[in-house]
């Protein structure tokens, strides 16, 4: 018995584009990021691929981009079900400030930390920063559970009992799984089935739109490290322009 | 306590559009039915009301109208269930057929009486009709439960269990509730909501794309019979053009 899991991360946003850290601020995709939905969509199509059940974050740009695609093909009906714990990590202090200029201002050594260490977080975020979420009703019920920055660490630690208590046990139920997410939260995931070292993940990127398909054995270990993706050529490309961010 | 349930009526479909009758068929909105949409998340966003979860059917034009007005008031991370509980009249062999054609071709009297009538439904469709849910894998779980064809009374009765059983529960919990529908499972639930006659639910018609809002008391009946619509204006004038419908 094989099971099939497909990780999608949302398109460009918003504020991709003006080349800021987003983390939990909810900004929506932009027209590319929609094109790249759309593709994704496609993509799905040829692969005959057909997602029984979906799973998102809380966000806009991980949400839209399941609806765009899934309207590619026909499969909007599916039972949905929408966590924070499969949210982008969270950025700290960080959340809003331009990526080029944090670059700059704290030197590559602290940036690429701040980015890519598995256990360091950046500063909290105050409750009174205009992006800070502690007053967004979405998460009124979490409590001290509310992040205020997060390291991928902190993002695995989170995200692994939902994997475990909801995920893992309607893919071995038979279904197909669609879960639509963000770099960081899928990256997670991707430690988590791959067995990637601490050290490893900083250099693992995985791109926008391009849906991965993993084909997981009964003990829900991949059958293909790393998984497949669905457009092999632009998974490549793609992962190459997400190690770049942040220069400008 | 009172509770807040908003029903909203999908707007204008590409069938709609070529006044086909539609029922079951999965035809998605049409760009005038996306405005509509659009139009009720801003009734939704003026009127201060919040939907805590949001029911819809397993049909496109219900779970875009959803999604469409949720996205205008930041919404769409709500809970999402969708049931073919809540789907449209199954229209029997009438599904794919022009109104205006099956008008002249039955009779005003047959016309209305397939239309309006409370318990006759049209004849059933055949299993290899293309309008046909016989293989439609969304309902694939229902065995004999599939409909071939719905009089009013049919969709009252497998729409009830559904409300008692999920909608009702989330409601006396306190959430507010967003059902994003069709007009004649719409018109089954106001009918059991107001107590409507089996005669007169014939004459109730709820227009497209305009949140009908009832506050309900800790029994769930209305305080205001027929509830309030957040643009009052607009639904007469929709209603009515719901009654016209079918004549050329």
């Amino acid at each position: 018995m094989t099971y099939n899991l497909i990780l999608l991360r949302h398109g460009n946003s918003v504020w991709n584009q003006k080349n800021l850290f987003t983390g939990w601020v909810d900004v929506d995709l932009s027209d590319l990021g929609r094109q790249e939905a759309k593709r994704a969509g496609e993509l799905l199509g040829q692969s005959g691929l057909k997602p029984d059940l979906l799973y998102t974050s809380v966000l806009k740009r991980a949400i839209n981009t399941a609806h765009i695609a899934l309207d590619q093909i026909d499969r909007n009906w599916i039972p949905t079900e929408r966590t924070w714990r499969l949210n982008e990590r969270h950025y700290g202090a960080l959340q809003g400030l331009d990526k080029a200029e944090t670059l700059e201002k704290y030197g590559a050594e602290q940036f690429q930390i701040w980015r890519r260490s598995y256990d360091v977080p950046p500063p909290p975020i105050a409750d009174d920063n205009e992006f800070s979420q502690a007053h967004d009703e979405r998460y009124a019920g979490l409590g001290a559970d509310l992040p205020k920055t997060e390291c991928l660490k902190d993002v695995l630690v989170r995200m692994l009992p939902y994997w475990e208590q909801n995920i893992s046990k309607q893919l071995v139920s038979g279904k197909t799984i669609l879960i639509t997410a963000h770099g960081n939260s899928l990256r997670a995931l991707v430690k988590h089935l791959d067995g990637v070292s601490d050290d490893a993940i900083a250099e693992l990127n995985i791109p926008t739109g391009i849906p991965l398909h993993y084909k997981l054995d009964e003990n829900l270990k991949p059958l293909v490290a790393g998984g497949e993706y669905l457009d092999p050529e632009a998974a490549a490309a793609g992962a190459a322009a997400v190690a770049n961010q942040g220069k400008k």
